[in-house]
């Protein structure tokens, strides 16, 4: 019954995907003893320009100066 | 005021999605005394790449031998 | 396959969350070929203080003047 | 800590993002205490055919007639 | 950067979710190559009574016949 | 008709949400044109135990020992 979630930075494989699908799958069943037919896994993959964190788009955070809260 | 995300696998038509997006409506309405005006629906279309249940993708489920959790 | 979250207002019984969640089931089923099996249907009950709309609380929304935007 | 998610009608340029993002962390640092590095934001661009409200899809909201429940 | 969402029937102890968030983050840093630093992960307890498959509630699945859709 | 998903540390006030909603509000009508009314924000209190970062929960972080990926 366990429902997960992965948002990404898009660009990774299906095989990484199915890796991560498999590990995930796996960590549920281990630990809380989730059947593993009923874990849904669901990925979503985010452009550059749909992701930022201190408020910068990864899109623009290469071209960005060094981050002023990172500087103590 | 209800919020409905569904994601489903992609593929589904325009038609299709009207008549869901109506029907769930119809529900709120009828079962929660929602404001018709006021339910919002959004669908997320998911590739079979991006989602995965027994820790295998749908896009490799045709391919995958049987699972071994479902032969009991 | 396909996941539905509902977020709604805190305070619906369960027997409404129950015909709630047969209807969109049956929505699926009938207008997108959803095996209802794998149908999953996830409810949020949302406190009053944790939902706004027209950038004011839910649960400041009765003692608020009338919104401006609503004037015309 | 906080994550935002922001589902909005596909559309919104780059700049657009960039400053919603910028007034979303800042609102979230002035208000909450949040430390700007650990707010993460993600935009999710939603498809015309893929958000309803009041039961009819955005792309079909156009054509169609006055909503009924709008004349009270 | 990845942000994960669980949604888990309620009940999963801290220790039990303390050993699935170190897994799920492993296998992002494994698999996808991030940033232990950046993965989220959040849990959301989900109570039966918010919770159904097969359109059907878990808080009343245990008083249910069996599924037709089950016996074929 | 943006819809904006906060999901914060448990712990903020009713006035801090009020706050945050009325600037997320103004920051999609400034930055995107959104008509305020149609502008959705819901928030998700999240507890300690239920929020992980760098593959330990937040409920653990203050007793654990310094994170080696830090340490560079």
């Amino acid at each position: 019954m366990p429902y997960v979630r992965i948002e990404i930075l898009e660009g990774r494989t299906e095989d990484q995907k199915a890796a991560i699908a498999a590990s995930v799958t796996q960590a549920l069943v281990e630990h809380a003893g989730a059947n593993p037919q009923s874990v849904f896994v669901v990925f979503d993959d985010v452009a550059p320009q749909n992701w930022a964190t201190a408020g910068t788009l990864v899109s623009r955070r290469n071209a960005a100066p060094p981050l002023p809260s990172a500087s103590r």
